[in-house]
């Protein structure tokens, strides 16, 4: 398996040390840095302590889509979980409910950590396929990013040294075709563009926590394949 | 339940600040600080952020014994756990283990956290009725003190309100009616008999593996919905 742990622009290089630390305690090596805010100095090296080496091949870029490029999963972190049912975008997993399920994901994964400041933008968060919230009290939730991240591969370390998953899930790319079938098929169906985003991210929602088997994805888009020709047909029978 | 967070003649303010964040994060507000060798200043109140509260409140003692006075419970922590049977004094809890037993103490509990450096000595933890050792690599087992604070309180959070999960599911009445309606669409869409079953039972694993929310239920059953029609409307034109 393999992680890559990314820091959207860090403000504090301590806190990217923090986390080169945390990756080499936990059994990770992959950090990717995306334009970070402060050079990353002495005091990253610090904190990193014996996890110099996975700092000094830390790879910074410039942006999340080039720290992203090649993983067949990309997930997110965010403080603010969305509770209220209404909030499709904000469902999250808890740490423990992702470790439970990566015990079957055999691609590269990319995990997303925002600022310090303001975390992962909606946009941002929208683009992953998955998203995590550390359950912390109302009170004061957001952990520090170094400390969100250490949670989480605290979770993944105990996890991968347990469980093997019985089921195999479909590869993203077969995963993706399936939703792209389904984005076509709210196309045809004319739904409102609010309604047909959030109906989309309801089946990618569903889609990561369900985790269909490859031939599971592939009859369920055999079904939406052939809705989209009907509902093209249906389409044009209208218009006439 | 009464916890006390005991940190040991802490060497870095920061470490101080972070573990006074982590607490407010996760419910624990007393904290106590044995002999700090540093003055406890503005990186402190820094890096505890939102947690000021916390660190102010905090009491300054010079032993370990006076830290533990009233404690019906003294839990250690130490990145060495004893494998070797032998090793009775390092026979350790895993944090896990350690919030799962909690739930049926019910007097003051003291977390004891080492130094940067040292950690706890062998003297030291040989007062403490119970060891913590957090899971980690061979290769780097030593946590940075704030981290495996961190990671020892949100376990403990996490048994102490048995989370809830995050995600309340559609009810079953809901989750069939998807289901028929996705049933409606393969029969619209002329899948060969084989085909359909599979692929109705396909759609019924993602939902009971992904468990969708209400919202989440209701959003995909509208797009279904919506094919079925325009399936219906193709499937009258194929046949004029």
């Amino acid at each position: 398996m393999n992680f890559r742990i990314i820091l959207v622009e860090p403000e504090n290089e301590g806190n990217v040390g923090s986390v080169a630390r945390a990756m080499k305690n936990f059994g990770f090596n992959d950090l990717w840095i995306v334009n970070p805010k402060m050079e990353i100095g002495s005091l990253a090296n610090a904190l990193a302590s014996h996890a110099r080496d996975v700092l000094q091949k830390a790879r910074t870029v410039r942006t999340i889509e080039e720290a992203t490029d090649g993983c067949g999963q990309v997930v997110g972190t965010t403080a603010i979980s969305g509770t209220r049912p209404s909030n499709i975008l904000r469902t999250t997993l808890s740490p423990e409910e992702y470790a439970r399920l990566i015990g079957s994901i055999d691609e590269q994964i990319g995990l997303v950590f925002g600022r310090e400041s303001l975390g992962l933008s909606n946009e941002e968060l929208d683009k992953c396929d998955a998203l995590i919230t550390i359950p912390a009290c109302a009170e004061y939730r957001t952990l520090n990013v170094a400390m969100a991240c250490t949670i989480i591969l605290y979770e993944l370390h105990k996890h991968l040294h347990q469980v093997e998953r019985a089921i195999r899930p479909a590869d993203s790319e077969t995963r993706n075709r399936l939703i792209e079938h389904f984005q076509r098929l709210t196309d045809l169906a004319r739904t409102p563009e609010h309604r047909r985003r959030m109906a989309i991210r309801a089946f990618r929602n569903l889609l990561s926590r369900g985790l269909p088997s490859k031939r599971e994805t592939l009859l369920l888009m055999g079904i939406v394949r052939r809705a989209c020709r009907l509902a093209e047909r249906g389409f044009k029978a209208q218009k006439r």
